[in-house]
């Protein structure tokens, strides 16, 4: 950490400081310029608030050399996470497309999908029980029953399955769940995610929309400081000036993200961009720029769907793109 | 809602779209041009999932011409909602300032501060009990224990209290507390707004930092569907590129929601900018403007203030600031 | 300048980095910690190209603790520039409102229109005569006919007046132009900028759409460069995702660019938002909040008007708002 | 055309509303719902001016249905425009590498990285004669003398060039320059636009910081309208809150320009990204999603660059990632 003093500060004034900054257990090393004094803070600077050094009188900034997450950082951490689940695994050289419906509507929907998406090659499997809408009164999902139709279609096709998480309220009724999503609007909800840590289960965590790749790491490591490490992060698009898409696919995550930790990164390109003829470019740009899957919305019935219908790809159309999909995996390296 | 159909569409399919458009209810009309046709739907077409009719394979694009939010919508309540804390007012001519801590840190520090900021003029006392915090490591607030010590404050001062939730399951706590204060990470954390709908209790709704005003309003529409009018609006700032300020402040969302919508409008200067000097010309530019109060940051010692000391005031910057709200509200004719 | 060396930097590569750096004439101070090494550049820095040192392989990051500009700063000019203008002033306790139309369209349009904003109480004219145009085919403006146009307005009310210049070929028509306008989309029009500033004029300089205020002062520093002190900066809205307005308009820039730097600041209301009923309350904002003037479209018949009608006020409402910012620019303690 | 009208609109206003717009040749279609009037326009409506409709009192909104670019659109232009340099193609299924660095700084300097990059297996050369920088103190480039170079560097490599330009009045020196490229601070400089239609030249087209894929296809059509078709478009990232990376390449905007447009697409990593290990990633996810070619900075000598050398890659880097470049674009049916 690196503190920047006003121009006008006198010994006595930076005597004080050095002292109180020192009280934490860092060594702080002195730079006297002509006009301004730096002060380098060296040792473990996680303990200090940022905040309050800035609200020092004398302080003009404060720069952080150090990340601000340990667990989650791939410094002390360099080799890859690899995620069991159900005898798959997630990350390393494995790569894994989660697909399924927006929403869970019924059995015949969920199992009818599920098949189809297993024929085509996917790994697991997708739905959404309880639904986040912006509207309240659209379709709100089938909670509690959704779950159970879920665990009906793993039954009948083995796929695992990763369903989201809206309230720590819910946490019993996740419990034969095999991914739990936290979806981008509750990135930050940070009492969700302390429950979710002290849980053993795989947790998928989406960017929220507004969020840099620092904060999607701090979540994850809210989540660490429980006790699970079980973390697959998820980049699915951010929010932009641009209209022509729902969201922006910040692909340049991907890669970074891999820098910057050790978790497996998953994207999300049918609510990236929400329009289906985007669906296979992205998924393609997203395989050969290093992700570890990818989860995409197909629907046996998209015209009738009740969410989402618009981005949600048909059986049909998901088979040839997985057809391309598995093609570019294989090409980068991947075992699908 | 307008629906626009792809050139190539043939008549049997136009017939079975506006037979499908028909059943909800709503009249079709039909505008065909030499390339595309048009349709137009009059009535209520709230029921009418934009993304199912999105997905129809003849459908270009679609677009809604009526609000989605009815409640919240000043069309069907033209008079202002005057909402009533303790015997004050916020709303209508009413000026409100709501002053106290970014957290709750001990009796004294929360004591004093009340004292503070009510001898200055400031109407209602905030104080976070629950605090979000970005990192695992940070100050979590002191949770029950905060709400104790903001009743202790509101006993000795008469201050109406203001504080956070940041969870459904904390709910009981909040049984005494005057205004429940829904932070800008929860804004589409729907569970607790269905929740919070149930409740009599007025709702202080923050604005997510990249939530459009619509998506403010329909979030203000899920505590609404629940029961509960008493909502009050609070815009403190959307995530921008420009790194000077921590978030920009969106002064134009105060005179378009009180345009579109009947609930009183508050501004938050202190997390807008993230800067104590800015708090001042915010807070007239929010006063000038319409706005019917104001949320500001004061710590009795900010430099030792154990969360965002950095954009807290102390109670002799306050008293000045103070000085100047009063004036400006009182030109732009609102009473404080 | 702080530069941050890479955790396995060895000792040699560090003294082969100090004296490279030294050779720019700065001193370099060492501090070595357990894991890094921080470099604190003291003296003049704006010589070291801050690329060229993120370049260097042992380099983790490189920060500036110095603005990048210096005619620009207040630092080194404490007090407010203030520009004279045909025996106007504008800067210091002076405030100015220029109206006009988007684009002179006709003889009649523009002398109607400045007699009426005269009136009304506006202290300059504007109007557009080369106009920036998304579409090719919309209409481009008179060109050098709009400003003869201008210039006969000018006659006739004795009004100074204001207009945009889109290509350094084109200066010789502004001889007798007061104020030269660079518009949002050519605030980085570097050779433009350069030479303005061998010119003598006032130059309004508007921010870009997605340009920080570094850079915009950045953009102002081009023109000092040359030697024209003469600047008059405009916050017009910036871009973000909101859709109800064209722009967002950062009020916030207006307070700090008065911190960093000694221009005058004035707002342009009608392009921020795009909306006739945001003018009234944006305006007012501004002055609040210490805009040193404002910039409003009035036309005198906006439903016909050849570009951006939907923003431009009519005489008669101008006549009503003019009476507010009046109010308020002597409540704020401004001279109109 | 879709305009909406106000809820109180008379019968006598919606005549005249009628009468006016049925005055620029279209026919327009009346839907009358219970609440609101719609006004269905069919036909050519480039030529109505939307914002004048919205400018009218009894106007709610005003929606375009049509794209306001036509040569630009791939809907009157279904086949790929193939542009042909030197014997060489850009579009269709030919894949092209515009290599080297950031300016041109010396003759030893280009000479060696053309030939360097023709080595790697580049098929273009790009060098900055003129330099567009923020800071008026920065290395502006060797103007006139370095397009001489780089016309020295393609005699001796056979590679065509690629180069900015920064003001109409510099054309004449760009009468040997191959590709003419309009920097993204320059995409709305509508003067240059112009000029560079009358033009035979192929232009590359960088689309600007914070301009919408529209208003990219909208350049591109002013330059059109002058009768030049040979436009390349350029993604070169995006203005957003992440900070991690200089901007946000949307690789989104390559299918969607793909889409929209007959224009070849090419990406430019170095710039969107501002960090040489994300170059390779965001090079090989551009190829899987469709991209025509990539523009990346190769420096002889990186660490001594005047400018933007963090973000340029070493002759020996650049071999290695075109290898990659190389097995992908065969992969993705390109040919290199």
């Amino acid at each position: 950490m690196i503190v920047i003093l006003k121009q006008q500060t006198n010994g006595e004034q930076i005597d004080e400081m050095v002292k109180w900054l020192s009280s934490f257990d860092v060594k702080v090393n002195l730079v006297q310029g002509t006009q301004k004094t730096i002060l380098g803070l060296i040792g473990d600077t996680t303990k200090i608030d940022i905040e309050s050094v800035k609200a020092k009188d004398i302080v003009e900034n404060v720069q952080r050399i150090q990340e601000p997450y340990k667990n989650a950082n791939r410094k002390f951490h360099p080799d890859d996470t690899i995620i069991e689940v159900e005898g798959r695994q997630i990350g390393g050289n494995s790569f894994n497309v989660i697909a399924g419906p927006c929403s869970v509507e019924s059995e015949e929907q969920i199992i009818t999908t599920a098949k189809a998406v297993k024929n085509a090659g996917a790994t697991m499997l997708r739905g959404g029980a309880f639904k986040p809408r912006t509207s309240p009164y659209a379709f709100q999902g089938l909670r509690a029953d959704g779950i159970e139709l879920l665990l009906a279609a793993k039954k009948e096709t083995g796929l695992p399955i990763v369903t989201e998480i809206m309230s720590l309220s819910h946490i019993d009724l996740f419990a034969d769940v095999d991914i739990i999503q936290v979806g981008a609007r509750n990135m930050q909800n940070f009492e969700l995610l302390k429950e979710l840590g002290h849980s053993k289960k795989p947790i998928l965590l989406k960017r929220g929309l507004a969020n840099t790749l620092e904060e999607l790491l701090m979540s994850a490591e809210y989540i660490t400081a429980g006790g699970n490490q079980n973390i697959i992060l998820c980049e699915r698009g951010i929010r932009t000036f641009e209209p022509k898409t729902r969201n922006t696919l910040d692909i340049s995550a991907i890669p970074l993200l891999k820098q910057l930790s050790h978790f497996p990164v998953v994207v999300d390109p049918s609510h990236a961009a929400g329009i289906t003829t985007l669906v296979e470019p992205l998924s393609l740009a997203s395989i050969a720029c290093g992700a570890d899957g990818l989860i995409i919305e197909v629907h046996n019935d998209p015209k009738n769907a009740l969410s989402d219908g618009a981005q949600s790809l048909t059986p049909e159309s998901f088979e040839k793109i997985m057809a391309k999909i598995k093609a570019q995996a294989t090409f980068s390296g991947k075992v699908l």
